[in-house]
Parts: structure tokens; C-alpha cells; sequence
């Protein structure tokens, strides 16, 4: 199986970085099969949605809503209310499949393949890219 | 890889529908590996869920909740409200993955393979079906 | 393709359940390819977290604010409450897929694989693992 660990820089915010392009570019030339995008961090994940209207800060803010910063997290390592970025992983998972075909990500017309990242203390990440062939 | 798009109608409400047979048909026959359940729309996900006994209502009541309607979208197409459907795909993925052993589905007795889609703006949608041997 | 079925035991409350170590044990000597965790249930799902550091105990609070127990569920079955353990697979997937390489899984320091089940009236699970070779 080919697999490779690419770099993300996400700066110190919360952010969700489209890694569509990446994708694209890696699985081109490679016939039919699954893509496999892995996050290895515990408080990041991978989301599919349209980006660029809105709707990757929407997401931001729903998360807001949904993991509240003042939520009395147990986990009480890093900034205040981090707690919430590992909880994040069980809600939008840290991994992603989408089928190949001759070389291209069989998306439809507006998803992006998204990195999600509520955690602002780590500004240096990665993602796995493998490619299962079928 | 084998892979093919089939057809749905949603309709003008939110639906949870039940791919589960259509699945079955699919990987019938196909021996032993994954299927690859894909929703190539960025407003729509899949869910594995039992449905006839409320929980598919319940869970179209519980992203009323979770996702509502008057929240601030800063995504404004569509009808009002319509930022919520463009948020969804983040928290129910539109894909899944299922083991096939024997060409039959390795599903629970009480799963079921559901298309859920609170867009109701649109009412033709797809589903991709892929097979990968194991 | 290699697929077995573990029995778990998770007794009498809501439970993450690490299964890291069963997933190792399971892809040793297996050389690439994706490990494919499914859950047959549908009360239950699966989740990367970190475990050990609060992380568990603060998802399953999450869930009791997402999920309310007096939500009035359609679905009524089982201990009061029930209906929130049938929509939490639409929430946190029964599935989860991880890239292994050289037998070993490519998880990050941090995650864990995990069980999670807030399902109090089924204490008998099992988790189906399967290796796809890539």
C-alpha cells in the first residue's frame, strides 16, 4: 500500500484547511481505488463540505455550540478549554475514504477534503495519505 | 474497483432512506472485501442506524437541535436555514464503510444503511457504490 | 479478506472501551493495508481519543448534553432514555478504518481505539476486525 505523511502548517487558530488539492495531486496517476486520508492527532479531524461560502466557519461556530469552551472539560492540559479538541475526533473522525477513479477523487461539484483543527497550541501538523488499489 | 452511482429521490422534506437492500443487491455474489457507501453532495451524509422504530425520526429531531435552523448561517443560499444542511456532512460523514463476507452484508441484525439528507431543496440525489476485494 | 468477530464485555454503564491493544495484536505480522474496526450493533459506535487523561469520562458527559436522556425519544424500548443509544451511530460512526504498515498501526502518540457505548440494558458486544491488504 502506498502511504506518506504530508506536513500542514495551521497557525494559531482554529481552522479548517482544505486539502483537496494534496489529495488530488496524490492520487493522480494511480487508477481505481480508495483514497484513505488519516489525521494522527488526537484532537484534529477530517471533514468533507463546501468550502468558500461560508460554511467552514459555520462549522467552527457550531463546534462553539457543541463542545463549549467553559463545558468544565476534565482533560485540563494546554489552554484553557482544550479539553474540547479531544473530544472533537469522536464527532468529526480523524479519517476519511473517498473512491478513485482513473486517477481522480470522485467528488461531487462542492466538497473539499477538509483538515478540521479546534486546537490552537500545535500549529505544526500532519496528514497520512494512502491509497488502497482495487 | 468496481463502482457505480445509483439513483435516489429524496423528495421536498428531510428523509432518512434506507440503502440497506439496494447494498445488498450491490455486493451480492462479489465474495469477500469492503463496501464503499459514497454520497458525492456536500449537504447530505450516511448513517448506519436502525430504522421502523423511531430512531429515524428521532434523529431528524435531534439535529434540529444540534443544527438549527435560525443559528446565523453565514451560508445563505437556498431556502432559510439551508447553512445547516451545508454543516451536516461534518458531523453524519457522506461515507461509510461496511465488511462483506460471501457477498453478504456483515451488518448487525438491527443496522441498516441510511441516506440522510436534510436538503430539501433538492430532491434528485446519487449514491456511489464501490467494491473493494479483500 | 481476514475478518474476525471479538467479544467484549462492557458490562453495566456507558463505556469507552480501549481496544487499541486488541487492534495491535490483530495487524502483527500483517504488512500494509487498512484495519477496518466495525461495530454490528446499533447502540454503539467507535472512536480515535486519546484515553487516560479525562478525554473518556468528558465524551460520554458531551453525550448526555447532545443525546438528553428525556429528549422524548420516539423510539421506546428498553431503560427510560434508550432512544439517544440508537441515534449515537449517527453521531460516532460504527466503523473506523486506520492505515497499518509493516503490521503496525499508524496511529499517533496520543489515540486510542475505542468503544463507545452508552447502551446500559446490552453488556455483551462484539467488534468485528478486518484486514484489507493493500
Amino acid at each position: 500500500m502506498d502511504s506518506e505523511l504530508i506536513d500542514l502548517r495551521t497557525g494559531t487558530r482554529e481552522v479548517v484547511l482544505d486539502l483537496t488539492s494534496r489529495c488530488e495531486e496524490y492520487v493522480a496517476g494511480r487508477g481505481d481505488g480508495l483514497l484513505h486520508v488519516f489525521v494522527p492527532h488526537a484532537t484534529a479531524g477530517v471533514a468533507i463540505l463546501e468550502t468558500g461560502a461560508g460554511s467552514d466557519t459555520d462549522l467552527l461556530a457550531v463546534l462553539e455550540e457543541l463542545l463549549p469552551r467553559d463545558f468544565g472539560w476534565r482533560h485540563r492540559h494546554g489552554t484553557p478549554g482544550h479539553g474540547r479538541d479531544h473530544v472533537l475526533p469522536a464527532i468529526i473522525p480523524p479519517y476519511a475514504t473517498i473512491p478513485v477513479l482513473d486517477g481522480r477523487l470522485t467528488l461531487g461539484t462542492w466538497q473539499s477534503i477538509c483538515f478540521i483543527d479546534t486546537n490552537i497550541d500545535n500549529p505544526e501538523r500532519q496528514v497520512r495519505l494512502s491509497f488502497l488499489a482495487g
